[in-house]
């Protein structure tokens, strides 16, 4: 594995197999596989599970890392190509990767979405530019359309769950004050896609997954014997549904119009997840959500703080695996010089 | 111990006990009594003291640690039970505590006083409700009316320095541009009462420490055999002190009325502590202070930089006692899962 | 070795003797040289390649490291002797550097000039503040006029390109939105001087490097058998030169002046380095630069982008200098306290 980019790098069996190194990380830790072996952290985002696992992930394997902030206590970064730097940014990340990969022997990276341009985001442009220019394993800390370090632990929360292979997932659109990314629900669509599962996508319109976005899901889902679809019908949606995965994103036609985003979320109050949505769900079906969540605005307190939640299972699980990803990177490779 | 949060915990003899831990320990160090183990920082408020040697604490023992701070690189997190969360907070602490508890052996958090409502704050909300939603050991590294860590270290301190159990000290109320919290004179009044020291709470009209704060040193001056008594006679104060302990707070009568408390201390100008404040004392009465201190306004530079002045062996105790409260939490546990 | 403050006061041989030192350390590593050992870290400016190198030297070496950036995340810090402390500042460096080098086996603190007052700047207040309160090896990280590990860095990179001792090594003035300190010419021109090349320090009227500053380098020009010069004669200086050496810094005639900086580089907009610069130079001169580097403003892409550039093989020596570097200061020393 040269690197943790994208879930459908590995396929599925590639997947399964780093679930299993997971699992026995888990049962039988390797404390010194990664001695003397550096991570360093690049976050152009806040974070607070991603920022202290990947730490923490690193430990428990004996290593150690550095975390990177653009902008608070280091220099704020460019990114265009052939610009005249002479606004805010100090350093070019044409310069700054190259330099910290030369310090560590892998780099994680959290770069969000622009939110302006939907062709631009689904390119990855932030994410690629760095690949290019990272000679050390690349991970993605949650990239402009991807975050394979939360679709991992999510497989990996399922699996805990006994959630069937082939169960049933609805990835609901949740309300939120404004416009997020669309890292999370297209990683979660392609990965419960490529677990097999029947997934459906259940939004208001306006907010439909990009067609590029459903086509990789629906190809993963082919390849898995899994199947995908969309609708704005949320008791049909749920109906059945082992897992409820709650998530916000912005408007998507049209898409970065942020004033658009505003008039259409004021008519979507009743967006806000609740125990009643449940009431055609399989008796168990399970809350999930990446976090942070905003209580009682995307998701109510009375759904939780009850037993259906296990988004602190998941969150954990960003543990779990990420050692996982980490051994598989680099142990038994060569420290850098 | 399943947790740091109040001297007033562990009893005198948990505390003499402790710093007979933190003496072996600096003699005959234990640099791998914490392998593998993982101390989570979460600091709400600046940090000097407490950030480094925290960590350097977790280092001597052969741990690590990871630091959150929220709206600084992670999400600002929202506290208020029930509230519609449509605001700057992106996370809840109902989320965020659980998920960090699962990543550490034990969590440290720093969450000042709001400096609104006195029984609120003395009700210690914020570090109760995050001991509410942490499984693991929780540290207080300072509460809207407690700071555990710094008492433990001055106890140390005052033995260090041969100051007698049944010595006096003067808690002194010093000037300071606005309002500060509560916890450090509150947790050294305890501490010295409880140490079995003659304690003086000197302080203008105006700035009495609360009821339930002198009661509680009042109870444990009754145990240890000292006394509390509260004046605002300076000289009267620290005629035959062997220790005063300068501390800025706020206004109490009324208390969270920033106006008010301006124009008090609008008049109290006098209130740098100064050579000549020590003419009564001990001659080698002792000035402590749990810095940072604002030089010429809290302390005149003549009194920090004299030789009564041992702020700086204070500070260094701080990472000596926290050695043996993370030895004493975690050392010979099980490591988290 | 007691600290490392400027390469002036290692000589020649010490230079040599520490650049051994790198070499041997990076082909056999020494992984546990400093273990239980901790090097504080305390920023008042931003960074991204010492931040980062510091805290990976510390861990190839088996030591820890911890961070403090006054004002994000801990109190911002005085330093003016007697002042009054009413303002922003929380702490006094009085107290914060004592207190944290009684945390750490050494200390690296990086505090740029003020840039107002040239007499005052050359006379490196801040670090030699810091160095009068610090009793544990004080590391400078660059401070109003100095920067020894991008010196000592630099210093190997040329060895590493076989740039011949008393090749020719042109200091050129860049572009640059605003004035920026002279450390780094300063330490580059002494560092090029003592290492015996031909030192040509190129600019624009009005940017002359202080008197100050050329005879130091010119001392060590009559140490070490080399030359130092200056000219704004851009062909004359980059004839038959092995390295340019590109580096922004502030109007000095008059010195701290922004008004009279910013019209002075107004009609300096061709003061941006290009390929066309080289055409007199030796056929494969190298063009180096500390980093950050404002693409395009201070050089051009054709040039960064070029085989010319060494600038990330300066940056990775970084790295391995200051490995060397903490190795002197603390292996086979007592740790703290």
């Amino acid at each position: 594995m040269k690197g943790f980019l994208d879930l459908a790098d590995l396929g599925r069996e590639g997947v399964l197999d780093l679930l299993r190194l997971a699992e026995r990380l888990r049962r039988s830790p390797e404390p010194t596989a990664l001695a003397g072996r550096v991570l360093g952290l690049l976050f152009f985002n806040p974070s607070l599970r991603t920022l202290s696992s990947m730490q923490v992930a690193m430990t428990r394997l004996g290593g150690t890392s550095f975390v990177i902030t653009p902008g608070t206590g280091s220099w704020q970064l460019e990114s265009r190509d052939g610009v005249v730097m002479n606004g805010a940014a100090a350093e070019h990340v044409r310069e700054a990767i190259p330099v910290l990969a030369s310090y560590c022997d892998a780099l994680g990276v959290r770069a969000f979405a622009d939110g302006r341009d939907l062709a631009r985001d689904l390119a990855e442009p932030a994410i690629s530019q760095i690949e290019s220019l990272c000679h050390v394993p690349l991970i993605n800390l949650e990239s402009a359309v991807n975050h394979p370090c939360q679709a991992l632990a999510d497989w990996r929360t399922l699996d805990d769950l006994g959630v069937p292979r082939n169960g049933k997932l609805v990835l609901s659109w949740v309300n939120h004050p404004r416009a997020l990314p669309l890292a999370v629900p297209a990683a979660v669509a392609h990965m419960a896609a490529l677990r097999g599962m029947e997934v459906v996508v259940l939004r208001p319109d306006g907010f439909a997954l990009p067609p590029a976005i459903m086509e990789k899901a629906r190809q993963a889902a082919a390849l898995a014997g899994g199947r995908v679809a969309e609708t704005a019908d949320r008791d049909a949606a749920i109906s059945g549904a082992h897992v409820v995965y709650a998530k916000e994103w912005g408007l998507t036609a049209p898409y970065g119009d942020a004033e658009a985003d505003g008039r259409a979320r004021a008519g979507l109050t009743n967006w806000t997840l609740r125990e009643s949505w449940f009431r055609r769900a399989q008796p168990d079906c399970r809350l999930m959500h990446c976090l942070p969540v905003r209580r009682n605005l995307a998701v109510a307190d009375e759904v939780l703080d009850g037993p259906r939640s296990v988004v602190i299972q998941q969150a954990h699980n960003r543990l779990t695996v990420q050692v996982a990803v980490l051994h598989r990177l680099l142990a038994g490779t060569d420290p850098q010089d």
